[in-house]
Order: structure tokens, then C-alpha cells, then sequence
């Protein structure tokens, strides 16, 4: 069989097999396929979809591309946590600690982040000291004593993913349930962990705007964990508001500090218990109600901000930033968003509050833009918040003054109002698990 | 807009503009555009079509993306005839002469063949001194002269349906109607005649399987036309059995000249009387009826055969084999192929009929193969006809014997027999005409 035959098989609607998938995606990475085909192909699955096989199949062959961890060293401990990604969600720095503090082990590999605002990696580099990269055997050792550890992706990692990625960027195939079901847990396949939770965002600042189609995507993707043989929860999350009040890398530090402290923070502490629970209930094969009491426990009574401290230390991070976030450099010029509207907020675009943010230099559009740390933006008011005209909306932070008029703006069409105060959206609208994790 | 907002565009439904249409093929054709958002963006029209604006941009684009012929000096007397490619279809021979000796001017650029059966070009070279290239002044003096030239298609003509067709080639994204009609069209408006007759083939031996699909390809086709101000026809004709008796190059040349001297082939005869009235139609504005009336009398009073061997003359050919059939070299070989069933031949599979013939030799599989211009295969029966166990069904040719009992096995294999008569198919469906032309 051809390449070409293999894109006119599902360019036909039939089923793959698991063979020609592999010949596929080692053909592309070998430069055996060329780009042409390989993009044919993918949109014909943009079209077709593919079946939980053939997406099973495709996330092996993206898996096993390049380097594996084995962390079968920690006895069906491990789990993994991992967001489709959304503005202002620092919930790894929570949920990571409490459940290292509950006896998990989380070996986490984080990616860089890349569009409006950083990732966990960046918002980790914000602490002084803190090291993102070393290799395996530290990274394990840290994992061993204190039970978590999170670095920087390593290059070697998927390198098919990586490649297709890369090609689905500019071939507009990046939109497709399956392929972004395969990218995801390839990697967390290829990390190795026993227990997998995906929280799975949904909202104007999230990839899919529909509750059916996170819902898709994660019962997709919990069902690749299942033939894998991983424990895996899917969280679905709103994200049509930021998560909690704070956007950009050392303020988002600053917020989860808070939430570890025992702070309730609205939204965000609701979701970061939900995770942690989630976490909590794959390794330790208990009901989700008693995972959620330790979870409560872990942040209530300090536990789980001792394990963050020891964390940050044992990964080189200076503890006194953490005990004192005052001492984190604040950004040189801070701006009040006032509002010229009087009503109820009932509509953020988050996406493009995200987009102030990475104008504000906390993100980054090429891999090689350097990050402003203490730049992003604290939300005074939120989705369903009364507002007064004249009164702030949110601060803006910047070491860098030019066009922060035009933010302000930015930020203001982000939002509509209403007279009416606009219904109550929930934090967590559903939780989709796999056979073996209920 | 980029590349990738245009191929979103098409994935989401939308319809491009002609500008867009323009920046995808002149940034394809010079290298601007990357193969691999062309083919993805290919795909993206497999799956959702394109408008008849659409195609009509597509096809202008791709029309003066290089060389185009002036044919204004003939004032508006030219006609072009295309055909979708069959098996035994020889009707170019008959048609444009018919065409030529009614007044009509045919200035005809014929594509090579590739696949199983050779192309005009390759038939008209089985003529001893014929030449298929000259330039286009000396092919220009012809058409004035006699009426009517067929040469071989330049290289610079359309480079951006020569570019995309490649592209589809390899990526499985030939057979979409939009893309087929406007490939076929925009060579037809580069070679500049005022009007196109299209012979779309239906059945086991075409391109498009069912009528419904050619008739969709036949609108789309006439469409175009119109939009162009070209006046077309499109006659949509049965190839659910080879054209006539005859399948390879000089054997079809021989059929050819059979119906110019007056002979009434079952099926071929129709169809060319058919095709050329269609031709003389819309360049004498007259009735189809009144158009036949005329075409069966040039082919019955020898005004066409005349002119058929005007024009050979006139392109270097040597008459004395138009006038002396026999002396065309035959093949090496001949081997008839028996029955061995009795019935009614109710099934001719005529793609794989095709393919025998190029095994024997008649065709070629890539463009620098030669081609055996006496191979081929002469029919002893036909869909409809009865034959009795060890009867001969046909007879194969060829220059190398090797391999002939399978090509045999294989023939017999393309036949489907039945006890009773089957139904009787038509030679012609349908004919589609714009407003134009009718």
C-alpha cells in the first residue's frame, strides 16, 4: 500500500490500521513521506475523524518517536497532570504539592509556553534560582525524595508529534479532536506516569468554545489513557474568565502561593481541588469524596505548602521569595483599567484578555522572545461582577510603558455588560474517567 | 490573509475570493506557496467543493498562468473538442475533420497520452511523417489553409494545472469535479477557441462511475464555459464498453477512417456524428437537427474523408496509408481469445480492457516510455452480443509475446456473461449547453 492509497482510505472514510498508521508517522519523521502528502493526509482526517483505534494507534506511533521515562521505579505512585491550556491557570503549582504531600509521585515535564502567556516552566523561572532543566537521574532523585519534580521538556522527547505539530500549524489542521487527543497524550505516554488527569478547558479563552466538543475531546483522550493501560481522569473546566485573579508569570507565582496558604480564591481554589482530588483518586484507587477531604486538609493545614517549599528548594528555587512575595520585582509601571461602562459584567473574552497580557511582555511569539516576568495583569473585577463607571476593572503591569493606552482599550472591548446580573457559570462541568480509574 | 487563512477558509466552507483563488496559484506556480499547504488546501476542496465562481477564478487562474494561443484571427469560427478520456476513443479523428470540411476552424492541441491506450497524438504518429510539433505560426497557416491542425500541447501551456495536477496526483486528490473541470477548462481557454464541445464518459471504462457525477462534471464544465464566454456543449457519453472495435493506435486510426469513408460502426458512428453536429452547432449557430443533417452527409458524400486527408497531408503524413490501410505494419503477434462461456456479455469492465491493451504495448506508464503503435486488441464482440463457448472474443496484438496468456486471462476476467439479453445502453445520455449555445 502507498502513501497515496493510505490518504485516499481515509480521504474514503475507512478505517486505518495500525500498521499503516505507524508507516505514516515513521515515514514522515524519516523524511521517507514528504510534507505534501503528510498534510493531505491530515486534513483528510481533519474531515474524517478518526476511530478510537486509529487515534490509539497514532498516539503509539507518536510516543515512542524519540526518548522515553521509566517511572516504574515508583511502584503505580505516578500520576500527571495536564491543561489544554487557558489564561491565568497556575493550578499545576497547586495540585503538583498537594499531592506529592499526599504521598503521589508527580514527575512532571512541562512544555514552554508559546502565544499569550507563558507556561508552567516560565512561571517557575520567575522564582530566582529555580533550575527547569537537569538531567534524568536528578530529576528522579528529586521525584524519589520529595515526591515531585518539574523540568522543562526535553528536546528529544516526540519528536513526531513535534514534527506533525509543526506541519498542522501551517496547513490549518491544528482543530482536529484526534490529533490534538494523539499530541497530548503521546507526551504523556512518553512520560511515563501510572495516572494521568486532563483538565480539559472550555470557553472563549479555551481551544474548544463548546461544552460537546470538550466533551469530545476528552472522553478521546481518556479513551487512548484506556488503551494504553493509564488511569486517566478528564476534568472539563470553564475558561470563559481567566482562572483567579491573576495573569502573567510571577503573579500567577504569587496566586498560587495564596491558594497553597489556604486561601479561597474563588473558581480557582474550587478547581484546583477538583484536580488534586482527581490526582489523588487514580493513585490511591479511593472514592472521589475522600480524595477531596485530604485535598481540603492538604491546603487547609499547610501540608501541601510545606511540600511546595521543599520542592522549589530541592529544585534550587530561593524559599524566601515564597515566604515573603513581596520580594518578587514588581513591574515598573502599573495601570488601573477604569470602566466606562456602569452594569454587570456578562460576557470576558478571555482569549483576548490573554492576548493584554502577552502584550504586556508576558508571553512570547517565537520560541526565542525572551518573557517578562513580573509583567500581566490582577483582575479587580470578574465575569458576573457588578461594575460602576469610574471604577478599575484591572490593573495592568509593565516594564514597558509604549501603547499601554491601547491595552487599556484592548481590554475594556474584551468585556460587555448588562443590566441584569448574567447567570453563574460553574468551575467544573463535568469529570469523564476510564474503566480502571472509577 | 495568509496561505493558512485561506485554507481555514475553504476547510470551514466559506467561499474564496477570486484574489484568493489568484494568491493560491500564482504563489503556487512561483514557489511562494509551499507544496504542503497546496495540498492540504486540495484537500480541503475534495471534501467541500467549490462554487461555480470559485471554479470559474480557478480556472482563469491556471488558464494565463503561461502561454495562451490567438485564435481572433478566425473570427469566432473556432471549435475545440475534449474528451475525458476512454477506451477506443478515436472520435478526434472523425469529429474535426467533419467539423473543418463544414466550415468550422479546428485548431486543436492534443494532450500525450499516459495510462493505459496512447493519446490523439500518439495515434496520429502511427501515420508514417506526420509531425505533431511545429510552431505556432506554421500550425496557425494550417488551420487558416485547410480548416483544421492537431499538434502536440506545448510545455508552457497552463504551467499551473501542470504543477497542481502533479501535486494531486500524489496526494489523492484528482478525482474532485471542481478540480477535473477546471483543469480540463483552463487549457481549453489558453488554446483560445470560441467554442468547446466536452465528451464527459460515463461507465466501468471512465473517469466519473455514474451519470450523476458526470452530469455534475458536465454543468460545472459548461459553467465554466459561460462564465468565460466560451460557447459549450458537453455530450455526456456511454464507456461502459470500449468505443468501437478497436483499442490501440494504428488500429483505432484504421476505425477511424472506416466511419470517414462512410462505414456506420454501432456506437462509434453515433457518437461522432453526435460530437461533430454538437461542434457545428454552436459555431454556425444553427439547430442541432439541422447541424446533424449536415455532419451525416459530409461523413456519407466523402467531403469529410477529403478533408481528413488534406489535413494529414498538410502535417507531412503519408497518404498512401489513409488511402491503403493495409499497409500499416502490424503487429508481430496476434492471438485470439476465446470464450470459454456461452451467454450474453452483460458486463464489460473496460478500465481493465484499457489495461490490456497497455500491456500489450499501446500505451505507456511513465512520460519517457515508447509506445508500440501497432499493439492493441480488436473486439469480435461487444456488451449486448451473444457468444458461445470457444468462440473468439477478441483479438490481442503485439510485438512481444511475453506474458500474452495472462493478458488473455485477464480480458476474460473484464467480461461478465448471463443467460438472457441485458438491457441496451445508450451511446449518448445527455447533452448540457449554455445559455449561450442553445
Amino acid at each position: 500500500m502507498t502513501v497515496c492509497d493510505i490518504i485516499r482510505k481515509k480521504r474514503d472514510g475507512f478505517e486505518l490500521s495500525e500498521e499503516e498508521i505507524f508507516t505514516f508517522v515513521n515515514g514522515y519523521t524519516g523524511s521517507v513521506i514528504p510534507d505534501y502528502q503528510a498534510s493531505a493526509l491530515l486534513m483528510a482526517i481533519y474531515f474524517n475523524g478518526m476511530s478510537d483505534r486509529e487515534t490509539a494507534a497514532l498516539t503509539k506511533a507518536m510516543a515512542y518517536s524519540g526518548d522515553t521515562v521509566d517511572l516504574s521505579a515508583f511502584s503505580g505512585l505516578t500520576v500527571d497532570k495536564h491543561s489544554t491550556g487557558g489564561v491565568g491557570d497556575k493550578t499545576t503549582l497547586v495540585v503538583a504539592p498537594v499531592a506529592a504531600a499526599l504521598g503521589c509521585k508527580v514527575a512532571k515535564m512541562s512544555g514552554r509556553g508559546l502565544g499569550f502567556t507563558g507556561g508552567t516552566v516560565d512561571k517557575l523561572s520567575s522564582i530566582p534560582g529555580y533550575r527547569t532543566t537537569m538531567d534524568v537521574s536528578e530529576f528522579l532523585s528529586i521525584v524519589d525524595r520529595v515526591g515531585m519534580a518539574v523540568v522543562g521538556q526535553s528536546e528529544r522527547l516526540t519528536p513526531a508529534d513535534k514534527a506533525l505539530y509543526a506541519l498542522r500549524d501551517v496547513t490549518a489542521t491544528v482543530s482536529s479532536i484526534p490529533l490534538i487527543a494523539s499530541s497530548i497524550m503521546s507526551k504523556k505516554i512518553a512520560t511515563g506516569s501510572d495516572s494521568v488527569v486532563l483538565d480539559v478547558k472550555v470557553g472563549s479563552g479555551a481551544f474548544m468554545k463548546s461544552i460537546r466538543d470538550a466533551e469530545k475531546l476528552a472522553e478521546k483522550m481518556v479513551n487512548i489513557g484506556t488503551a494504553h493501560g493509564i488511569n486517566t481522569s478528564a476534568v472539563i473546566t470553564d475558561m470563559n474568565r481567566p482562572l483567579g485573579y491573576s495573569i502573567g508569570n510571577n503573579l500567577e507565582v504569587i496566586e498560587a502561593i495564596k491558594i497553597l496558604r489556604g486561601e479561597k480564591i474563588p473558581g480557582l481554589y474550587e478547581e484546583c481541588v477538583s484536580l488534586a482530588a482527581n490526582m489523588v483518586m487514580l493513585v490511591k484507587k479511593c472514592t472521589y469524596v475522600a480524595a477531596e477531604k485530604s485535598v481540603t486538609e492538604a491546603l487547609s493545614t499547610g501540608k501541601a505548602y510545606d511540600k511546595f517549599k521543599e520542592w522549589i528548594s530541592a529544585q534550587g528555587g530561593d524559599i524566601s521569595y515564597i515566604e515573603d512575595t513581596g520580594k518578587f520585582k514588581p513591574a515598573k509601571y502599573s495601570v488601573d483599567v477604569i470602566s466606562e461602562e456602569t452594569g454587570y459584567i456578562c460576557r470576558m473574552d478571555t482569549e483576548k484578555i490573554g492576548i493584554c497580557a502577552g502584550l504586556l511582555g508576558a508571553g512570547r511569539k517565537t520560541v526565542n522572545d525572551s518573557i517578562d516576568y513580573s509583567a500581566g495583569i490582577v483582575l479587580a473585577k470578574k465575569y458576573g461582577d457588578r461594575v460602576n463607571r469610574g471604577e478599575p476593572l484591572c490593573t495592568l503591569y509593565t516594564n514597558n510603558e509604549d501603547g499601554i493606552g491601547d491595552i487599556a482599550d484592548r481590554y475594556r472591548a474584551a468585556l460587555d455588560f448588562s443590566a441584569d446580573a448574567p447567570e453563574t457559570l460553574p468551575t467544573v462541568y463535568r469529570t469523564v474517567h476510564n474503566q480502571e480509574s472509577i
